[in-house]
């Protein structure tokens, strides 16, 4: 039984998931399976791009996000999947040694019409650095089940 | 030198990119490591999720995505990065088996006022599978070297 349904995210309501600590292998492993651009993959040749240094893939930020989200509330919840994403932005740079936290912030929660066991809800997450600094934001639908669609048929 | 610079990127071309065949292995190796949701780990689970099977995380979609277009013409680019996203569809589930490419399409070109070295190409990215259905679809700018910056100064 799932602990998290539609009902219990309180529009307005923010919560901090997690840390996770991103190593130098992981970024460059990321890069080297997805995304091998000279600025995810070699110290020396990311210092002549615009990130000044080594940092990782943007989508490796994302996947990071999802897991810290994961691990703090959807693996725990009746989440039905996402349909995509409205707007996600890179901020700044994932460095080696960066320390991760999620922030998620309920922006709005709607009733679907046409399936009344489930619900949207839209998000922001913030990726947010050891200083504090968000570093990846975006803002997004997740569909979940509802505690009780039964006294809405 | 790279062979794809600002000025290349001419509005309304439209080019596919590789081909790439997604195995289970990679399907729940990527899930187990960023987004352990059952519908992307385990098929006994998946079939009772509305993905209705086993399916790649929309993140692992992205990344292979990013390959795609990096051995495409990223990696051959001037490209020095990406600000985000504007919008990221999750339009069907990505399959074990399933073979993907990427479909480029330019929808604008704009000079950058501040630094005339620099300008923003926005795409529309969409990942599509064997049987041609797009099952992810992203619009986002790239900002990329200009190919002559000098006749600007």
């Amino acid at each position: 039984m799932p602990r998290f349904y539609y009902e219990d995210f309180e529009q307005g309501s923010v919560e901090m998931f997690g840390s996770r600590t991103v190593t130098r292998e992981e970024i460059v492993g990321f890069a080297a399976e997805f995304d091998p651009q000279p600025m995810h993959l070699d110290e020396q040749a990311a210092r002549r791009t615009p990130l000044g240094g080594l940092a990782a893939s943007g989508w490796h930020s994302c996947a990071i996000m999802m897991r810290l989200i994961a691990d703090g509330f959807i693996l725990e919840s009746s989440c039905m999947g996402s349909p995509g994403i409205e707007e996600l932005k890179w901020l700044k740079p994932v460095r080696p040694g960066d320390r991760l936290s999620a922030r998620r912030t309920v922006l709005e929660t709607r009733a679907s019409k046409s399936r009344p066991a489930m619900g949207f809800v839209r998000f922001r997450f913030e990726l947010v650095n050891q200083n504090g600094e968000t570093v990846v934001e975006q803002t997004n639908f997740i569909m979940f089940g509802r505690r009780a669609p039964e006294v809405l048929r």
